[in-house]
């Protein structure tokens, strides 16, 4: 593989809650995406997932309060935790995720979208 | 847990080349980093080791040729791979890798640690 440049791929996405591939290590995918505004409650049954914000200011709503990240913070939802991320303004983030994950975890709706590689 | 911010964990490091773990995900570690001077040739039999850096211009050098990574560039050295870290001036970078691996791979010696958490 080649080096990954965060702004540079970020630059590539224009759809919102759209995660796409950048890079494979081990079982998970290292992922980009756009958020803006709210995204539904749910939870991954056997996954843990890391948010890592790269630009903005999102809320991940656990049930037991709110978790805020800025540019270079980041938070691990533990597996079986429901949350729910906020953008209130457009964010950057990178994932990590096993490449087992839904987006939208345990349910599937219109928000459901497959991971794909950028 | 809580959430994590990077520049604040890494005003705590103060060794070079000790990894820092700073989040558990799934099946690895995330790391933190200060490197500096060079580090030795190893490989990974079986573990995929990526690193992202923060603040920074690092070498790493697999044998087929340089990959230079600057600010918010990634790359993940794939497992068997024969790699060594090279960082003329101090670098802060975030690993991803799993909670098996051993930072001096296929070798022990005087550079060998164990991840601690920070």
């Amino acid at each position: 593989m080649d080096k990954i440049n965060l702004v540079e791929k970020l630059g590539l996405i224009s759809e919102y809650w759209h995660p796409k591939i950048v890079g494979e290590i081990n079982d998970s995918f290292v992922m980009l995406v756009k958020l803006k505004g709210e995204f539904i409650w749910h939870l991954h049954e056997s996954e843990d997932e890391m948010f890592l914000v790269l630009k903005g200011r999102l809320r991940i709503k656990p049930r037991r309060g709110d978790v805020i990240l800025r540019d270079g913070e980041f938070f691990i939802v533990p597996k079986g935790v429901e949350h729910m991320p906020v953008a209130d303004e457009e964010v950057h983030a990178l994932l990590l995720e096993p490449k087992t994950i839904l987006n939208t975890g345990n349910f599937t709706n219109e928000k459901t979208v497959e991971a794909e590689w950028l």
